[in-house]
This record gives C-alpha cells, sequence and structure tokens, in this order.
C-alpha cells in the first residue's frame, strides 16, 4: 500500500482545507477588525519552557513529543499556543500594552486515541489580550467569540460564562479545604459529559466530604436570569465569591454595548485548566452539542510571571478549530469556478486566453491540460464538481457568444466573456 | 532573562506577520484563480518516508529532525512539502487528473546556520501539476509564478527557463560519461554564486575532464534573444537534446497566449534537485538579486512512482516565502485602522458602540480598555502606529460629528460617523 501519515496524523485533502480556510479565513476578519494581530511561534520549544510549571498541567506534559536536536538540544513540539505566547509575552516587556494577538496553528499532543480525541495534530485558534486587569478584556473577547460564530456562519448558540472567583467562593462557602479546590473543580468539569452524579461520586472518591461536596454542587444548580442567578447566588454565598460577582455584573454591563445577548451565567462551568483566575467562558451552537463547546477561555493573570515576565494581566478564548471544522459541511471538492472547454484542438489554446479574461475578473478557472474531448472535458468537472463549463468554439470565437453550462441543472445560456461572472454568481 | 526560541528558529511578531500573511494572501488568491486547491500534510511523517529514495538528496537526510513517538515509531519533521504531496498522490491513484494542488506550511532543516541559511524552520508555498505529460503544465505553472510575482507587487522580474534534457544533450555532446551527469548539474548550479571559473575548477576536481569541462560549459554561454539560443543550440548539440529543446519552443508558444513577457531561456540554469526530468525555472526580482531566486521549479515525473505510486508526470514550482517576505517592506506594526478614545471617563462606554458600528462597516477598530486619559491614548495609537483616532465626547455624541485625526499629519476633521471609512482611506 505504500506509505502512510504516522498514527494519530492525516492530511487534508482539498474539500477538508476548502472549510478549514473558510474557518480560517472569517475568523481572522473578525480579529483583526478587533484589533487583533497575528504572532507565530515555532513549532517547537526548549523542553525546559514546556515542562515549566504554568501552562497546561501535568497530565499534558506526558503527551509532549520529546526529541533532541543534533546538537542535543532537548526540545519538544508546542502542546498548546499559549506556553509560546506566554514566553512572548514575558520576554518582550516593552510591547506597548495592551498587547491583543491572535495565533493559529497546529500543536501537538500523544494522547491514546481512544479517549476521545482522534488526532494528535490538530490546530487552534486563540485571541488573548495582555496587560488589562479590567472586565474590558473579557468584554471584547466575548465579542470576538460571538462575532466569529456568526462569522462561520452560526446562528444560534450560548456562551456560558462563570468565575474562578465565584467558584472558589462556593468551595469556601461548602467548606472544602483550599488544597482540594482544584479536585473540585476539575470533577465539575465534566459535568455536561457525565451529569452530576458521577461528579459527586468522582469528588468524594478524590477525598472530599461528602457533606461539603452536596452543598458545593448545590451552590452550581442556582438557575434563573442572569441577574437572578447574581443575585441569588450573592445571598447564598454571603460574601465569599463577591469580587467573582462583581466581576460577572460588569462584564455584562459591558456586553450590552457590544450588542451581545447570547450571554448566559452558569455557576456549573469549570473549565479544566488549573491556571485560570477569574471569568470563565464556553460556547456551544445548537446542533453541535454533541461536539462540545466550539470556543471557551478565561482570564489567566498569573501566567506570565511564572515565565519569568512582569506580572500582567491576560484574558484569552480559543476556538475549537477541528470541531467547528467538523460541524460545517464540506460542501465543495473544489474552489475552480468554471472550466473552459474546446470543441476541437484547434481552438485548445484559445482558451487560455478566454480563460486569462476570466481570471482577470477574479474568476477561478481552468483548462483542459490533456488534450480531451469534450465529454471527457466534461466528465473531468463533473468529477470535481466544478459548477460551471464554458464551450469554447470556432462559432463562439467569432461571434463573441459562448456557452456556458450549469453543470447541477444541465441548463446552458450563451453569454459573452464579459457577462460569465455575473450569471455564474446568480 | 527568562526562554529563549530553540536556536534556528524565530517568533514572527505583528510587524513580521502583516508581510507574511500579504504574502500568503496574495498568492493563495493567484493559486485559486488558476483552479489550484489546497492540501495540508502533517508536520512530522515516518522516518522511512523521508528517507526513502526519491526527493531531496542525500545531503537533506543528515538535516531532519528525527524522533520516537511514545509507541516508539521512527518520525522526523518534514524537510519539504513535495515529499509529503508525492506520498499523497502515490497514495491515491483514483484522484482525478490533472490534480492542481497548493500547499503553504512550514518545514524544518537542521543546517549549520553558517551554511547561509539563517533558520532552521521556514515556510514552502508549492504549486504542483500531477498528471499532465504535456508542456501545458510548465505554461500554467510559469503563468502562476509570474501572476504570483505580479499579485507581491514585483513589477520587474526574469523567469530564466532551461530544460534538464538539454542539460543531458549538452553533457552528451561534450563527451561527459553519463554517471559524471548529476556532478557537473550540481556543479553548474552554483555559477550564479560563484562565477563559471570556480565552476570549471568544481567539476575538474569532481574528476571530470578539462576537455569535456570547457565543452561543456561553452554549451551553456550560448546567448541572445530566445529564439536564437534554441536555434543555436539546435545546431550545436548536432541532434542530442533535442526533444528538450522541442520543449522548450512549446513552453514559449503556450505562454505567449498567457500573456507572458518576462521568461528568459538560460542554458546554464542547471537547479540543484536530483528529481527534475524536464524543464526547469527560476526567478530572480530586480532589486532582489542578492536574495537569490524567488521562486523555482521544473518537471519530475519519475517521483510519484519511487514513493510506490503508479507513473505520473508532475510539474510544479515553489515561491520562496522567506526571502519574498525579506525583500517586502515591513510597513506597519498592526492592523488596526482607528483607535476610538474618549475625553473622559462618561463617554467611556459609549465608545463601545462607536467602535462596533465602524466594525460593522468593515473597519479594524480598537477602544481604550486600560481608562488612561487622552494624552496616553493618543499615545498608544502613536506606540503601534495606528493611522486615525476617532475622538469621542458628550458634544460629539449629541452631534453625531466626530473629530478624525490623521496620526501622521496631525490634521483634524470633522466627520460623520457613516463617512470615517471613506475619509480614512483616502
Amino acid at each position: 500500500m505504500g506509505y502512510q501519515t504516522p498514527k494519530g496524523t492525516r492530511d487534508f485533502m482539498p474539500e477538508d482545507m476548502i472549510v478549514r480556510q473558510r474557518v480560517f479565513d472569517s475568523l481572522r476578519s473578525v480579529f483583526e477588525r478587533f484589533g487583533f494581530d497575528p504572532l507565530d511561534t515555532p513549532a517547537f520549544e526548549s523542553s525546559k519552557l514546556l515542562n515549566a510549571k504554568g501552562g497546561g498541567g501535568e497530565a499534558i506534559k506526558e503527551e509532549i513529543y520529546y526529541f533532541r536536536d543534533k546538537s542535543d538540544r532537548k526540545l519538544g513540539l508546542r502542546f498548546d499556543l499559549t506556553v509560546p505566547t506566554a514566553r512572548v509575552v514575558a520576554g518582550k516587556p516593552e510591547l506597548p500594552k495592551p498587547f491583543k494577538r491572535y495565533q493559529m496553528g497546529p500543536v501537538w499532543r500523544y494522547e491514546e486515541i481512544k479517549s476521545g480525541r482522534r488526532y494528535r495534530e490538530f490546530w487552534q485558534c486563540d485571541v488573548d489580550i495582555f496587560g488589562v486587569p479590567g472586565m474590558e478584556a473579557e468584554a471584547e473577547v466575548l465579542a470576538v467569540g460571538s462575532e466569529g460564530l456568526k462569522a462561520l456562519g452560526f446562528r444560534d448558540f450560548t456562551i456560558k460564562l462563570n468565575n474562578r472567583k465565584i467558584l472558589e467562593g462556593m468551595a469556601e462557602a461548602a467548606g472544602i479545604p483550599k488544597n482540594k479546590w482544584l479536585d473540585a473543580f476539575r470533577s465539575l468539569d465534566k459535568i455536561e459529559k457525565f451529569g452530576i452524579r458521577k461528579v459527586e461520586k468522582e469528588m468524594v472518591e478524590a477525598g472530599l466530604n461528602k457533606t461539603q461536596t452536596e452543598k458545593f454542587l448545590k451552590f452550581t444548580e442556582i438557575s434563573g436570569s442572569n441577574s437572578q442567578i447574581l443575585k441569588e447566588a450573592r445571598k447564598a454565598l454571603k460574601g465569599t465569591g463577591l469580587q467573582g460577582i462583581e466581576e460577572l455584573e460588569k462584564i455584562l454591563k459591558l456586553t450590552k454595548r457590544y450588542g451581545l445577548k447570547n450571554i448566559r451565567i452558569d455557576l456549573s462551568l469549570a473549565r479544566g485548566l488549573d491556571y485560570y483566575t477569574g471569568p470563565i467562558f464556553e460556547a456551544v451552537v445548537k446542533g453541535g452539542e454533541k461536539s462540545g463547546s466550539v470556543l471557551g477561555g478565561g482570564r489567566f493573570d498569573r501566567l506570565i510571571e511564572l515565565y519569568g515576565g512582569r506580572p500582567t494581566p491576560a484574558t484569552g478564548i480559543s476556538f475549537g478549530v477541528e470541531r467547528i471544522a467538523g460541524i460545517l459541511k464540506r460542501d465543495s471538492k473544489t474552489t475552480t469556478q468554471v472550466l473552459v472547454i474546446s470543441v476541437n484542438e484547434k481552438v485548445r489554446e484559445n482558451c487560455l486566453e478566454i480563460a486569462r479574461k476570466l481570471r482577470d475578473q477574479g474568476m477561478c478557472t481552468e483548462t483542459d491540460m490533456l488534450g480531451r474531448s469534450l465529454s471527457k472535458q466534461m466528465g473531468y468537472a463533473d468529477s470535481l464538481g466544478i459548477p460551471y463549463v464554458l464551450v469554447v468554439g470556432e462559432r463562439e470565437l467569432k461571434s463573441g457568444k459562448f456557452t456556458l453550462k450549469d453543470m447541477k441543472s444541465g441548463k446552458e445560456r450563451k453569454v459573452r466573456l464579459k457577462d460569465v461572472k455575473k450569471t455564474c454568481s446568480k
């Protein structure tokens, strides 16, 4: 059979890439409209950086592809884009603040395939704001999240919002000892997937007291409108987590100015990562619930310091490129809009000039390069799903009017070259 | 000082990335207009593939970053995009032909930094046509090359064209034994850099006979117009290399239909890679001669077979992304076009709504997120090079007319929101 891609990796054929590029282009356009600029970092970093306390947590470090270069430097493929960016920000304190950057690129994790993720190479797409301590940053990345999902064509989605400070307040009010808080949050993170009973069981198994666990989980069930939830939480928590509640109030106020309508406070939202220090959020699109969240993020005010930088507040959002691309339909195998075909050998080279004129109009245009018969040229257009063919013969060249065939409907019409684009985009 | 990028790698800050994305976007748009579709492959491949006879030659295999995954699979980072694509094409004989694909992405080579290349991670950008035995493919990739360079803003460039079959004819006519041909071509490839005397010396040192060497190099000096060169070569070579000459004649004929004017036949063009089997080409832009060629390519009809596929003719062109990005000027540190600033605290949140309206017009817009004074907000725009600021105060909100300041000229004018975009793009 020949050569294969390494296990856990895959090729992206044109029909896959066309969807992916739509995702990248749509998001990039939104990021730039909000004043974010692009950053790129190497695929591999020093093992020392990847292993430093900070990003990812311990489990992820088991999943790094390590290697050594020819000078025996210890290296590893990046497992996310946050750690490399934190390195950049920590190393360049002179960057004007806020530093608003986005980054898109592949990351690598050697995970067991059975544990849910099918691929060991996958893309991330992150937007972060460094240097803003206030909720202005949260409001902006939430707006970017919402506009990003809209640009991708999602009409119906919900962005869940919570705050690590509220979760801490809940843990404190429930009497959970501080050194067990992260365990509690990590268990709670599985509630969507496994339900509250299983989370409760896991928390107790992790050594949390049953009463405390129940009390903690009870807080997460507070429901109602956003303002009702915050009001009730304020009452139930009796002063703990107050700052977190006020932060969410501020976010709700600011996001109104951005025109956001899909934010829902959800006190059961935990997010798995250890480095969050404030508001956290996650979005699910209607019809894509099975795929899980399509974006997530939060505030991570201590990370830059952990990488040796000055204390720098930070808030970010990450789009789940692979999930999004999985939900969107693959709609075509080619970007080509029209194939210019010749009725015989004599006019074959004329097709090159015709195609050139269509390209000058901005149309994605192909010609036959194999000297094929008319019907074989049609067959090629069919096999690739090229939507239109333009037939060129001697009569057409003389009259300046060409037969344009819609390959889907089979309809034909006579058009002048200058009208091809208009006719195709109808 | 904290963490660094691994030796031979670098970060691309926004001012670098803005140029790079312009390169990627310009090229992609040209590729798609010619009917090429995107493909992507993993960053790493099996060592077995990377080491297979075929792409790159032996020297390159010394430069691969090898590693093993946790299941002890032998892997390596790809050193080009041709080998992975050849794997795809070899493994999918069912792909409709021609298969026209482009791919852009990083590749990795552990080269000695002193040997000229400064980075061990660099991007490639390849366009290939699989399945076309005729010169139609060459004409098309040359057109893509030329249109690509134009789209990048280069007005003055030359595409040099030669043919391995002519070089072989020259070697044969010079009496060089067949097993020394590749040595001769590899030496000749250095003529631009070192001059003809040094190439001659190297060829003799490589064991070629002096008379043969002189005779061979004499052929490469044939000059004149394209048709004169081909005519003279036909005469001088007395029948050897004839097919190569005819192929170039066909290319010249076809490229006229594409409107190409910058092609120059150059019998001293050799190209380093072993796998070329027919026409080869390379382009240099005026003013960028020192950087070397900005694109190169050729026909490689035997490669797919070497990777276990059916015999499949192939022609491709590769853009030197790093060289091109190096020649192009970095013109801005941000994509942001306008910063909306507030004269005081009261109207700060109104700026969010103003910004939203500008974004809806498609403008890249920022607001202050740090509660800064008017002058500090101006200073931020200055430090990033944001070209315009829009000043928002109570009076402005009431009248609907805002002060738009051109940060470069210092000029201010009063504009309505709907006119901001128009005014900025003047």
